[in-house]
């Protein structure tokens, strides 16, 4: 039994609040249990800076902040070093949606995904990505009504889980607590049909094998699935 | 007639919801029309660095960002470098905190004022001090709760608002558009009684006279005192 | 009576020694008593970089710092991180100074005030706002003799001081020692014919009464009268 | 076919010459194919920051750097900012050290694990991490002939090994130019029994089947298997 | 015949202002003809991070900054980044003044040289220099009248001076517009008796035969001299 | 008779390994004794920021680091400050290189020397000048060959060792364990002919007499022309 009740393969109660803030060009409140992660999209004109001029495509990228009173301990603002950890995430949250559209649709504009986490209790990267589809699909609707882009360039829907091994036992959505206790933790990225996007999975205290890591990509499908239905 | 119909001395729809996050020591959005911001004290038992290992007092400290999504246009993360507007900004909520609050009544005890803003409309710094007093005043009731401190500290509660000009008329409480129009603009902190906490008035575009300051101080001290009646 | 025998409303010795370093573009020393400010102005063709390119005014900022051994325990350099404190004031230096001069009398020109203190003694940010305005005017009659501009851009002299309650008695002027014990303190920037350019007051060790804040008000104006005589 | 007339399943020439520089605990230069990469290790008795004091384990950690001259177009040094790609790699490789060990076993003694690649062709990372596992070891044997512990903490040995889609061909241990046109890349570390420590594979082109993770994870098990015979 | 008339092994007019500050612990202004340099002394009793606790020996450091104002076109604060320049002639003010000083006889001392110059002409590293050993030499008759130490450490006086090839000619002392045209430089610095504390010469422009640099050093000898003369 | 038996003037093993790594523009290993030196040259068509872009010159510049596993005892990566050591070997390199090339001989061309020290036995500096030199060479090779630039801009070849003074002998080419018990010591570049290019020698320890100093050049002198017979 999990601390919360919940079956191995049960994912927490998730919900999205479209139009969370009224400023950003896009916005959502991202909800897995206690997890709460305001994502907005915000739109440039403005190439990176590390992009060929000539290259056709738009480009999207995605920043990730933890509030400081969104732990339980106080988080110190990255004011003067952005973290390892933060980097990753975002480069896992920016890899992970640009998988997902068609760059060559969106030309001379960059997307930027700000993911704000405002309470955290696991799994704030995976709400994350499953927020930024979200922002990114309601900017790409405005952009069409506003006739900068003619169609829509998600190529097909993806939605992001955590799973982990606890006490021997594969479970899906990991809470903080789960987090904190399990001996080996992974994020999947999938697509709406199943196709592998991201599968990044780390066994700091035990290695495992590899049914576990099956198993892990089973209850993954499930969630996602699950998740993608409320979008 | 300002922009949205309120009366010159009018304050905007004023709110304040405890308990907004769970995971800080104590926490309160304040909303002051359409600006949210979310306010969080934490505890800590080191002293500042600063501060003589032999002070008998507390410390009261603050933090304030926005929000990359809380503006119209994507304000960047302060990551590098915080700007003198931030560093003012702090300064002014910190200051204003521990000016009502017997810092001898908690000793060896550091709090942390943390406002984040998720949406701006103007007037963020007043909520967050606003935010903050109660923020504070929460902490010290759970620290008295916890056994840790004896008595409420706070000297007298305060509040802050702003007024500024506009077609030559003082206003109260301006919103992000009255406040981008103004030729002078002000930021006042006053006890329930009335007394000055902080006085700061700036008149970029034009000098005005000794009268429209006496004004401002008329209209801040009706607005501080329906703040303090929504505590 | 106050630690130097001057009268509550009676300022330092006031000094402006002009061109006091030969390679600026324009320089003076203002010593307010002990506080002895090296303030200089430089003259660039390239606009700030957020000001819009097809904005027709010039502008003028201001850069502000002590030398380590100005100051009684030295004064650490600022190689790393500029501090609130000093952010604060070069924002309010470049603020004042912006405030009465006609930006679009000065098309395309950006004048950096350099306000370096040399011996601090108190009041060293009214020494250069006082110190940046004669350097501003001398740069002004330079550029119009080099037909660079056709008039002074100048609408009307402005000075500053400060004034604090020391002992239950607003005084003018603070030296470092009135400063350090006073329990409120305030900036004050006025023009010649004694319109509010700033007032910042502040109250952190206890609230203070609306009379007293006329009262410096009142101060400030005989001073800056006086400063202004010695332009 | 590819491109260096490989098998799909087959490594490139890999080599390890230990005691590479005579400064270091211990050194080893690790090849994979043109990939040379200097991995050293070096010990100390402080505790890292974030650990507690009371904390009965030792500690590994790793930075990775490219020289400059490294790769084909100069790889400009990380002097001001280390790039979210180096934290990245550096996490891995200490995760992954770390995970072979048993801390308890190193009772307060840091070792840093330092990759600093001369020539970089593809698969750095992994090169790193079986360098880094053998100057682990090298160093824990120094370790208990100069009586400091008593027995090498390694629980088994590890090795990685990249594995990636081309052409929708599964391939192992890509070089560059292999890497530079994958649709898909993966990291993999195993121990040597084949368990999983650390799996990451990322689809940014094209999002895949689950038979084609299957696939790399056996040509993983394969190609680790010839690595670990190679220490 | 040099710009300014002088003869090839003539120095500019030379002055030293003692007490030229007086916040600092002691102060002087070293003159070279139109370079002036504030230099001035702080006393420490913390060592320096790097070095042993247990050793018997005291510190000496110095820091060396140009104001933004002191050179012909604006000198940007080094705020973010101090320069390799200012770095280098750190380094050589802090090594020549520990030259001449006994270590073990100011133990648990550091002393802070701040070298700021205020107008900068040619030289401004030899001011620095000789300003610094005056400094230096009041703070330890200060520290001796104190009794925190019992006798003055100096071993023997130093001095600093330039010298330079110009057309062809070596000359001493050289001014901005001669360092400016110069095809090579060195900065000297000598006991009073003649013995060498550094040697710096550089030909960026023309390597130069041995012959000159002998005339160099005999100038050198001449300058240090008359400078010593005039402490 | 020193440590390594040779004597006062003998230089230790050098030794140039050209083309030790495959992807720099061209490379060199640099051997003197136990320092080991991987000194590249890379080729860039953008003009250094500070240079004026008329400015018919290229330009050369120069990085140097120290591998962390070079050295006895690991030497941190200057990721957030780059030492003042650094920064001056870097300027001394980079100056040294450029006074024996005609720059207008290879107009917009920047050309970026990196030494990375891969082991640290003393006089990493020299060793990184005398490769360097070799690395440049190869690179106006190449670009002639390439038809990139007409003619070899090298004006005469250089070449620099350490000399310094240890009990009282004037030694050549010290090593690391002389290096640190000297108490005074040189860089000297030289051109093939004996002209200077940098003389630097500095006394922390003792002041030494101007027949030292004529000694240490007379070793450099012959060292030098040993190396370039080498090149």
């Amino acid at each position: 039994m999990r601390y919360d009740n919940r079956k191995n393969d049960e994912l927490r109660l998730i919900n999205f609040i479209k139009n969370y803030t009224k400023n950003a060009f896009s916005s959502v409140l991202a909800e897995f249990g206690d997890t709460k992660v305001i994502v907005a999209s915000s739109i440039s004109e403005t190439k990176p800076r590390w992009m060929d001029k000539n290259d056709p495509r738009g480009w999207i990228t995605a920043e990730y902040s933890l509030l400081p009173s969104s732990t339980n301990t106080r988080n110190n603002r990255e004011r003067n070093n952005v973290s390892g950890r933060t980097r990753e995430i975002e480069r896992l949250i920016g890899r992970s949606l640009r998988s997902c559209v068609d760059l060559y649709k969106i030309p001379d504009i960059t997307i930027t995904i700000d993911a704000d986490v405002i309470q955290a209790d696991g799994g704030t990267r995976c709400a994350s990505i499953c927020g930024g589809f979200i922002a990114l699909n309601m900017a790409f609707n405005k952009l069409i009504n506003n006739n900068i882009i003619k169609e829509n360039p998600i190529i097909e829907p993806i939605a992001a889980i955590s799973t982990g091994i606890l006490n021997d036992n594969v479970i899906l959505d990991l809470n903080y607590e789960e987090d904190s206790n399990c001996c080996a933790d992974s994020n999947i990225v999938l697509t709406k049909s199943g196709k592998i996007v991201e599968f990044q999975t780390t066994a700091e205290e035990y290695p495992f094998n590899e049914d576990k890591l099956m198993l892990m990509l089973s209850y993954a499908k499930k969630g996602i699935s699950e998740i993608i239905n409320k979008y």
